[in-house]
């Protein structure tokens, strides 16, 4: 018995130079603490990559794309690494703000936010961004996104995202942008909480202000009813998960994306009558599990509730996602530098319908 | 100068029994660190109360009611010591499962899940619940509660809660309920991401499941078109914040309700060309600023933004709410045994108009 | 099997004025997260001092003293509810500098903390301090103290703060200080790192600087050979867990005060053959267990180790220390306005040898 | 000036395989968060080694060597990009564990302690040991190291780990303890609270144990009478910042180390009557400021004590160790493949007096 619990030596990390990511990460795997479930994370998440019919989810919440990892989602999503992606409102606004060429810049977290204020900048931590700039791109959302939506159509924030990623696949900068990539790439973007961000918010504005029309002399606003249907995304996205024959989850932070795709489990297991938790489970996050919420709750405890597997590979790994994720890409783009996937294809009805097939893709 | 830094010696707190915690509060003002800051929350907030034409939000995350805070916040309902609630949709759904009747039971953060997982028991950290319980109570969300909501109608959140709340205030063990105390004082609840919740997802199955009905020798399903608009959420909630003279917000935890009650500011004074910022801040919290999310951002970074006013009265507490919420509200109580003060009165219309006036009430 | 885990339903918190901090302290008991373990921490430290033949340790570590706790140690001291106490040696310094009448002041931590070093003030977080007081003091140590100090003498830190006490207890305004009442009431006090602080570093300065003389005409610099014996730490405060019949301990923090208290357990039960854990164990802690640190550490890894008993009682209440200490401590005063214990004696030999008895007193 | 504060723009970060780990490291300057700080670390700590006439200290807490750190801590020795070393006693015990060719194991955090205990395996988090080893460990420390040393001279723990890594170095598989090392590279250890160990308990048993010798029949025990005297420790250390031309400082972690570290700045400058501060600073860290203690401190703070200079290049990273130390290590090893550098090297008097001159040297 003591012989089986003490069977497996650390083994210290060396250094090396010119050792790549997925060597270190390796490494890592023998030692301990967060730097040993890095490296696990890792693990599992290849093996999600290495699985037959599975759907891979992933979570996005926290000031990620303002912090640069943009374009690591974006790689996720054209090598198919995930297969649907739920975000926060604001990672979608900055990524498409991004996409029609404006900055975020380089500042400080030491500064004085009053000044700031007086020099319309606005602060995430230690990134800048110029609030004339948000001004002119909410502007566009309203006036040159929002008027081109149907009025009275229930929209689900997956057919907004899809809309938002096609209108900004013909401006020209996007190449690295999410919403670009995920609308080339059929991976459907769910935002269950669109109304609590900019993007919700400047969409709102069409309805409210209105479009000024001049008839004859008189000035008239001819106000959009653009309606987004919140309980759509419930429908649409928990049948994924009742059709996956797999699912495995990727959480960037907790929040709202992290329960939504939790949820799908519970709400697939009712409406199949059978087991549909997650499979395969791997969180990055710097909350903790004492403070008792579902953000920094344990895949352990998520186990209790049926939305993760019993005998699921899972890891939570505590670490800002701005170090861990780009080491777990890295290292997953050495892995995998050819990925042979069943990759799973989305086709949507008008109402929440969803086919959904498998196509073998070389990435 | 040095003198004016050097102005004012802490003094070390002393003991006495029988001391009352707004006492104790108070000797907490002149030490150091979060104990300080739990004592200047306290004064924050009762500054606030003491201000004419003010209108107080308060964002509610994390499982504060599993935990056992639902009196506490219908405490500070009735004794409107708050105005408008922002919820996410677990802790309303725990709240209208307790005013069922129904109960969540003292647990262990240190268990076998997969044995609870067996016998149907849920974790919420130390708090265990019967999932048979849910099952049911879903199940009266879906049959007995969205039955009755319209179809085809667009919904926010703030009238679903208003709906349910009115509901459960037929049923008789409501007395503590969060959702029945805002129906009867009029204190309007949004819920921006209801659809994130079981109680969102039981609506849903009103939709999806419909009702069976026998027809003759035929069984058809009737199904519910339930309709929840999440822009209008974004419009209602903006416009309290545009219409008040002065607001303030009380932030137990960040997620979603942090976020859209601070948009409110941004988008009240994009609508009226005036600086709509808030006027008072308080936020209790278990997150850090150095993550970068907007949960644990600092009500400085805030200022940079507008959302929180430059002169504003602000306090950030780092510590769980379930420890600092049962403080600073007793301390409040014992503050405003009678509490008078101009209490906002909200009328709304069908489509998210809002007259707000103000009452003088004795409280 | 089902109705064993689901037996205590948790009871919402209810609010009234004129709440004793010991009666919401039960109330708390019934709720969930870290406000039912700071519950808890009180009825375990409870039981501690209802036992008969146990000594309870004090771990003191992270800047107490500065933050206003001074008081409260003192009277943890005064009315025996610990009977040995181990600190950093910061907090003894601070609590000596209070002794000698100076002030800590009522600061910020948003400063501009350049310019307060051009005015020679020195920041703990939200606590400001006067260098210039800092530096008399210093010379009040190196001069008004260690000389007195036997040369060559291998002095434990519970000899020198013993030293320290009573020297400090000829000054007028201690009645509130540490080192002031554990000397008076008996109570060791082990400070194993004084070499890590102005305490430490001030006793040095005699040794290394020395006294000016005249001799005749000459001056010459009289050295102090001041020896401060690590060893005899680790001896003389392992030898009382050895001789008490059960221990428990309390730590607020971790740091070496923890793993010092820690450690008595494993010596003393290699001493003894016996094992020797701690009996009762309750900590205030911010650390998190999954950075792998002993700060962080769970009582049940320290059960892993034997420093812990299997079957302890022990609660981990994560939180600063400034708001849950005075919580705790004047629940305990009203719980034993009047407290009876059989109160542990040490008796000290010059070698570190201990006898130890118990005295039934009324405190 | 707003064109001065927007003026550099993020870059997101691209992803691409076989890119070195300190081509990642440049790639996240331009991010944001703990990424970039991550990034930053390794700038700053470049600096350092591209002065001339620079001590850097390097201070660990936190059990890192367990979990499997001490090849990265031994590397930074040899190749000399650190100084002097600043330990907790538990690090070094479990190097000079290893270095004696004993192991630690992969264990897990989710596991039942008291299950643990019964078959004698320690858990450090999800690091596995076994007692038994630690236990015949301890006893040649006792037996096998103790005895050897002097009695009744006044270590400092310098002199101690000194001598512990000179008995280490004949044994065989030493080669990457970081006792054995900095032994042979001439890079003094400090262990500040050296007592505070399973290292300091076993060196005070042939104190208090003694060995049993056999004189004629009778038997009879010959105590040692080591002394290891903890002021000797401030006395050395300080002089190395008093001789210095600069300084830098890296910290693994808060603790004893570092402020042990931090307060050789404030000694000097009494002692020089010139500013000591510290001219370049690191820090890695789990804490927090919020609470208040020095291990969450940032270095604005230390600005306003003087620990850390005004002008200082400096930088705190919050992460786990495990995690952001290698990445550190192999950047460093990639930037450096030849090092030179002005390396200091310390001559120690027997009463703590330092000649510290520097080499030129290719590393």
């Amino acid at each position: 018995m003591r012989r089986k619990i003490l069977k497996y030596p650390t083994e210290p990390l060396e250094v090396w130079p010119e050792r790549s990511v997925s060597e270190l990460a390796e490494g890592m795997l023998w030692t301990g603490f967060q730097g040993r479930k890095l490296a696990e994370a890792i693990e599992v998440w290849a093996r999600m990559l290495r699985k037959r019919n599975i759907v891979i989810w992933l979570g996005l919440a926290g000031a990620l794309v303002p912090a640069g990892m943009r374009r690591v989602i974006s790689y996720l999503i054209k090598r198919r690494m995930i297969d649907v992606l739920v975000s926060t409102g604001a990672n979608l606004y900055h990524d498409a703000y991004e996409a029609k060429g404006k900055k975020h810049y380089i500042g400080t977290h030491m500064t004085d936010d009053v000044k700031l204020r007086k020099h319309k900048v606005d602060r995430i931590y230690d990134v800048f961004a110029d609030e004339a700039g948000f001004y002119k791109f909410d502007n566009w959302i309203e006036k040159g996104f929002s008027y081109g939506l149907k009025d009275n159509y229930p929209y689900s924030s997956r057919e907004i995202t899809f809309l938002l990623g096609k209108t900004l696949s013909k401006v020209g900068r996007e190449k690295d942008s999410i919403l670009v990539s995920a609308y080339r790439k059929g991976v459907p973007i769910f935002c269950p909480a669109l109304n609590d961000s900019a993007l919700g918010f400047s969409i709102m504005f069409a309805n409210r202000k209105g479009r000024r029309v001049k008839v004859g002399k008189t000035i008239r606003y001819i106000r959009k009813r653009i309606l987004i249907d919140a309980l759509k995304d419930v429908e649409e996205s928990s049948r994924i998960t009742e059709r996956a024959k797999r699912t495995g989850v990727v959480y960037l932070g907790g929040g709202v994306p992290k329960n939504f795709i939790q949820q799908t489990a519970v709400i697939a297991s009712y409406q199949t009558r059978h087991d549909r938790s997650h499979n395969y489970a791997v969180q990055i996050t710097t909350d903790s599990p004492h403070w008792g919420g579902l953000s920094g709750g344990t895949f352990e405890e998520a186990q209790s509730w049926g939305k993760i597997h019993r005998r699921a590979g899972k890891v939570t790994c505590f670490a800002d996602a701005t170090i861990a994720l780009p080491i777990i890409v890295h290292a997953l783009s050495e892995k995998f530098k050819r990925l042979r996937r069943e990759v799973p294809i989305f086709e949507w009805g008008k109402n929440g319908e969803l086919k959904l097939s498998y196509e073998t893709m070389r990435l």
